[in-house]
């Protein structure tokens, strides 16, 4: 009674693929790619790698050869027939056709770009030149194969049964905290897990835990495309702070312009997109300046997303802002999304609930805590991104409200500080 | 990539069986049956189920209908021939063709025999009448479906991934358990869990478990045919209280043949069976009468099977019949075999590692600790039980170290008593 055929099926591949669909990315990466395509088509930007956990030499613990030939088979999928129809015809956030047909017509003729492999003091350096709105799709897969070949190092050398032992040991701890989600009243709570997962099939338990746990009024879905077609959930998602990035960037040493392009970003995403797709995201030259000199208009938006600040902190300056300019937080969507556990969605809960809406965007810990299980932590994740790092040949800058998140050359870090108003900034390590 | 033709073989079945092989059994019943096929085919007993956890209404908690069901689904099974061949073929305590001919020939042709169903006081009474080396093989697939009719009835209600974390939750409880077993010097344990196991599947993993994690030469196997057959790992298992329970029986009003009772299950025994398999079983009628008036050819046997009596009291007591009879502990094998858990096994380790060999059988704390997994202790095991009640129309008797165990009429036990000089006993709990 084996399944012959799925053998046969799996033996065709020369490897164990880790990404096998263009969809297996999250979804803010497609709404993101639409409007860089709409817009800034022929800009052209670097993203690169970063293991910001400098005492995991990651080139040590996985084979370059193997990461090649991932990263290589990235580059050979296309989309398929059924996941294009999908795309056009599914609804996300409650709007059809949400991907435009010119959109789509490009993106189902989309392969990967080509990458630049090497290795630097025990890290691997990858990186991505080429139209910006290719090489912001590397980003998920990228980090994915990364973070699934550590996995897969570790997992090589174990037993059957030690293996079984080991998922069953990460499926108690996620559904522990599954079932303490599920005493939090009115709570909103998506997975964002899909970059630094453990592994793909561990993101869909995962996902299909949360939905059987918590039902659809209580989980939102995940930000992962492929998992949210086939398991029928939400895809969920909004925008990143590459776009403020290259957006800075491009302003060049026009002050006055840097000063103006994240709002300009938010301009541009508001043209396309409306609804709980308004969500801004602050923090990239400093929530503080941001809010104070938010035009009026942004006051219309859905909501803010919380990613670097303290959450109480962050949550509390949201809400002081929508007060200030005269709405109710009620009204008000705020998404925390930075590196949350069980612990910190309880805390927010307990302090926030009933003040304002409140939705939490959920990644690593929901989908790579194997934290403990095996000797030396060697299962558990590193904080590796993979950020923009140059457009049109100007290096990129980012300055967070955690310093231990920032980016960028020294020179242009301080002008960005002086143009955004930024002040001194308290570091706040950065677990994942 | 379904498996199809896994999935219509299954729906072939009217029901979802239990049981689905005659070697689905213990080791030691082949053993006993052929031993009663030689010599007593001709004796009639009757066997019933008894609950000694009487608080639990088992006729409450299962479907009778699906009791009835799988019943009869087991009287339909027979010995394949494949199965006809391992057993006939196989090496079992290091020596071929431990099973006779004629003993292989009439068990191939072998089918369970009738059973007597009825309900009283929410107890399930399932009884079993007609010749002994017939009746003798329901007890395990009987006490084996009537415990897995009570895990589905709990489980029917769960969810896929509520299910999947039950499981995780087992796996890991059983994983920590094998982890300090690892820790145990010169350990020699075997599974003995099939009759009050959780469910067959459950039965196969913890002996693969145990094997992975213990290695071959602390786990020495399964009590289960099926399972050792299908697992290559060995068959284990000697004998059990019905063989002196039946020769007493059959002493009839000789209070001098019933004295001599457990000594002729002996004599009988070491005329077909030799080595590993000589472990005496003394507790049928009290372990210190019987050691006290064991005739001389007893202390060549390899060991003794400790069952009822507090254990660490039980070995002392073994360890002095030995010394007094001029034998080396050392050379000796004590088999600790009732309801033990991992804390039991290590203080009996701690207490005689080293002074005489020792043995494990691990019964349903291997195979069916589920305790506190769900709510009210739906899954805790109960201490069920498949006897022998009668032979040639005479009740039998089990006194045990523990009268907890004790059965048969009281005057018939007042007899017994007296012709085996016990004494006083105490009570000790029976957990399973």
């Amino acid at each position: 009674m084996i399944d012959l055929a799925k053998r046969v099926y799996d033996h065709n591949f020369r490897i164990d693929p880790i990404v096998r669909s263009l969809l297996d990315t999250d979804f803010y990466k497609l709404l993101m790619a639409q409007m860089i395509f709409r817009r800034h088509r022929d800009v052209r930007v670097s993203f690169g790698i970063q293991n910001r956990t400098r005492s995991v030499r990651v080139a040590d613990e996985i084979d370059l050869g193997e990461l090649r030939a991932q990263l290589d088979h990235a580059r050979t999928i296309r989309l398929s027939r059924g996941e294009s129809t999908w795309l056009r015809g599914n609804t996300f956030y409650g709007k059809r056709q949400i991907l435009s047909s010119e959109f789509m017509a490009w993106f189902e003729t989309f392969r990967l770009p080509e990458y630049e492999l090497e290795v630097r003091d025990g890290q691997v350096a990858l990186t991505f030149h080429g139209p910006w709105v290719e090489t912001t799709l590397w980003e998920v897969p990228a980090l994915a194969i990364l973070n699934e070949l550590r996995s897969r190092a570790v997992l090589r050398g174990m037993g059957k049964f030690e293996l079984q032992v080991l998922y069953a040991r990460a499926m108690t701890r996620v559904w522990e905290k599954i079932e303490r989600l599920k005493r939090l009243p009115d709570l909103s709570i998506a997975d964002f897990g899909t970059r630094r997962r453990h592994g793909f099939l561990w993101q869909d338990w995962c996902v299909q835990a949360m939905s059987e746990g918590l039902g659809e009024r209580a989980f939102l879905g995940t930000s992962n495309c492929l998992i949210a077609m086939r398991r029928e959930v939400e895809a969920v998602g909004t925008n990143a702070h590459e776009l403020p990035m290259v957006y800075a960037a491009l302003a060049g040493d026009d002050d006055d312009a840097l000063a103006q392009a994240p709002y300009a970003v938010l301009a541009d995403w508001q043209q396309d997109y409306a609804g709980n797709l308004l969500v801004a995201l602050p923090d990239t030259y400093g929530t503080t300046g941001f809010l104070a000199n938010a035009p009026d208009w942004l006051t219309a938006w859905t909501g803010i997303r919380i990613d670097s600040k303290e959450p109480i902190a962050g949550g509390e300056e949201a809400l002081a802002f929508w007060e200030s300019r005269g709405c109710d937080p009620r009204d008000k969507l705020a998404i925390f999304s930075d590196g949350l556990d069980i612990d910190d969605i309880e805390a927010i809960h307990a302090h926030f609930h009933g003040r304002m809406r409140i939705g939490y965007g959920w990644g690593t810990r929901l989908t790579n805590d194997f934290r403990g299980l095996v000797p030396e932590g060697r299962l558990d994740p590193i904080s590796v991104v993979c950020k923009v790092t140059e457009a049109e040949g100007r290096p990129t800058v980012k300055i967070s409200d955690n310093p231990s998140k920032a980016q960028g050359p020294a020179a242009e870090v301080e002008r960005y500080k002086r143009v955004f108003g930024v002040g001194e900034q308290a570091a706040l390590p950065v677990a994942v």
